[in-house]
């Protein structure tokens, strides 16, 4: 994959070798290599629905680079509301930038602006569908602390039904063949489809409906949010949210050296306790979005090559 | 006109030979000129209400000046909320800032902010009233096309009648004595004021019902939107509006090589099939709005001359 | 104090000292001093309600000193609507600037704040208790015009009962020793508490319920707005605010030279119609924030010592 001028909108448009290219790029960024590899650039930053984290994650990594950044998050303040369609919008904004960062409530709406823009679209999440920063920034982490992904056996805890970070990753995971367990309720647990797919692609995949009857070693537990909203019946969410939040106990019995990530933002799911152990790495993995953003800016602009 | 230090309210203060003086530092710009004239400087966006678009073109063109930009959007987040004036607001603004870019839902606002601050002020739309930025940027956009403005036919379609681009823009086009033709429904026709004030400045008008009627060449067709809510009768609005449409058989019936300008966003009254003819030059208009804003603030601040 | 990696919460915090250090940051800040002592720095600004002159203040403060700003405003684009926790929002920003300048209505927030987070935390409103920079560019401000801290006399009228900026304001006097005179209606003249600790602390200080009835000389007249919602009657409320009101007629019945302030924004405590005279320095006093701000945020970065 050639990154210059290119946009960056589906895990499934990346191949193994442009992974290891990102995670690459951003260890020499993290390490201070290609400083003011921005300078004079300007990323737009369209959030067409509130996202915090990922805004000021890109506005940061843009800013420390020496780039500049406009935007808007939320439609109350575009032309949006004046029925403009969303590929006039980014044919527009086209005009006033080098790169743009979209954040979308609607599936496929990344890949749509990234046709009709005549620079780099970046997907910041697109409704349930995509989210590959996100991924990229999970990779990293783990490859800082296990040199090869084909090796690493990540334990998914959680909701992997709806989880749209969880797709994303295992798909990414799969490409290096890595071995993967399953935690969930049966009526979250991860599609058919993609159980069987991942496993075309060569990974071992098991799956179990609670922690405490897995059986292999863990390297990483990647644990997602339990949301309320996916149960009819209150008191089956009370029952499966409390059985799968992750608690001081619940690392120390899982395999020694464990490490917790969660892609954040976090409610009640890891108890606050786990923070402070070593176990716990989610801070960092959100704070690696800076070099990992910064990496992919680099490329897709074609100041880092 | 000398622009250091200098407000741009309303099109109305405005000589021919500033506007020349605009559209040259503007080519200049576009060309490459004037590079990091806004070094050290800090734009204030004070926006009252909703304009992505016209925001992220000032904020884009200050950044990629070298300038730096602070600046809110919509009220909810503002001083306002707790019952302060305009003039407080500006005042204290302006102590914050170099330039302040204010657009304000009420008329005559702009003009109100230029009094109170100590530093230029720009108005970037004031309710219906005026929107001067935005006959620049039209006005340079024809005249990378057509050299000579004096001669120049523009034929202007759709709301004429509350149009304020519409307004600024003939009046502008007036002062170069330009021909121009009105083609809109009797109940949004040109105000008869304004018709009759461009007359006595020089320009000869014709008036059409529709455009199947013109029976002179047209340089520019400059389309706006019909908006639902002129009208109270949602049948006669459906006929007008259809009527008012221009598709790829619209162009192509009209004077070859017509260029189509809208000052955007656009609902429907373009086509998307107008889009790929050599004819639409919408978008290549809206990003003009970088070296014409670029030119602007470098005049005011003085840092261009 | 050290200011190197510290956080600024409260000004109960704060010895003599490090406001006198203060001061004269800003004093040399606004003189040209420590220029581009913010390159390469990124500052958040974490606004969880509403405040453009304080939000747009510090934007500002960063950017004339050469460094960048991210930030939010409203809690409606935060991952706060996902029910994350205030601690785990301040962990993750860490880890995207240098600093964070946090607004919150909550009340002790501010310090939570400053436990969770890696970098200085700089306090910007938390509820009804703190904001310590309004405090230093009052400060800063009356030490423009009056030297000796210690002997200057101001009087403070208005809702002197639940005003933030009064209380603060009034404890950092009593640290130099200041004498003070408090003039507001008995149900909003300053808690007792308070007014015995500034004694204690070894200013004099007096009491009155009308401006007319001061018999001693001021040397600035501090106003705040006394806000509807504290009184239950709208009767008492019209006569009390009708009081309180400072027109021209009641800065020429004070000592002669008497200097007008008050934290703005203003609804019509103050008559328009003082702006002009040279008593009133409200306005200087809110552009003294940029010097202000920029010296705090110099000095818990290091760059300035």
């Amino acid at each position: 994959m050639k990154f210059k001028g290119q946009s960056i909108i589906s895990i499934r448009d990346m191949e193994k070798e442009a992974l290891l290219k990102i995670i690459e790029t951003a260890d020499a960024v993290k390490r201070g290599g290609h400083k003011g590899c921005l300078e004079g650039k300007v990323v737009s930053t369209a959030f067409f629905e509130p996202s915090t984290r990922t805004r000021f994650s890109f506005a940061s990594a843009t800013q420390y680079m020496g780039g500049k950044v406009i935007g808007f998050a939320g439609t109350a303040s575009t032309s949006v509301t004046k029925g403009e369609s969303l590929v006039d919008t980014i044919k527009t904004i086209s005009g006033y930038c080098d790169v743009i960062v979209i954040r979308h409530p609607v599936e496929g709406a990344a890949r749509l602006a990234s046709e009709a823009a005549t620079v780099p679209v970046i997907n910041a999440g697109d409704g349930a569908n995509q989210h590959p920063t996100q991924t990229f920034l999970d990779l990293f982490t783990m490859s800082e602390r296990f040199r090869d992904l084909s090796k690493i056996r990540v334990g998914f805890l959680g909701d992997l039904k709806y989880g749209r970070t969880v797709h994303s990753l295992a798909y990414a995971l799969a490409l290096f063949r890595a071995p993967m367990v399953f935690i969930a309720p049966e009526i979250l647990s991860m599609p058919g489809y993609l159980l069987e797919e991942i496993r075309e692609m060569g990974s071992e995949t098991r799956q179990f409906e609670a922690l405490c009857d897995i059986d292999v070693s863990l390297d990483v537990l990647y644990v997602t949010r339990i949301q309320k909203e996916r149960f009819g019946d209150m008191q089956e969410y009370e029952r499966v949210a409390g059985t799968y939040r992750v608690t001081p106990e619940t690392v120390r019995a899982l395999t020694e050296g464990v490490r917790i990530m969660h892609p954040l933002p976090r409610v009640d799911e890891i108890d606050v306790e786990v923070d402070a152990m070593e176990n716990a790495i989610y801070f960092e993995q959100a704070h690696n979005g800076i070099p990992v953003r910064q990496a992919i800016l680099g490329l897709v602009m074609g100041t880092i090559s």
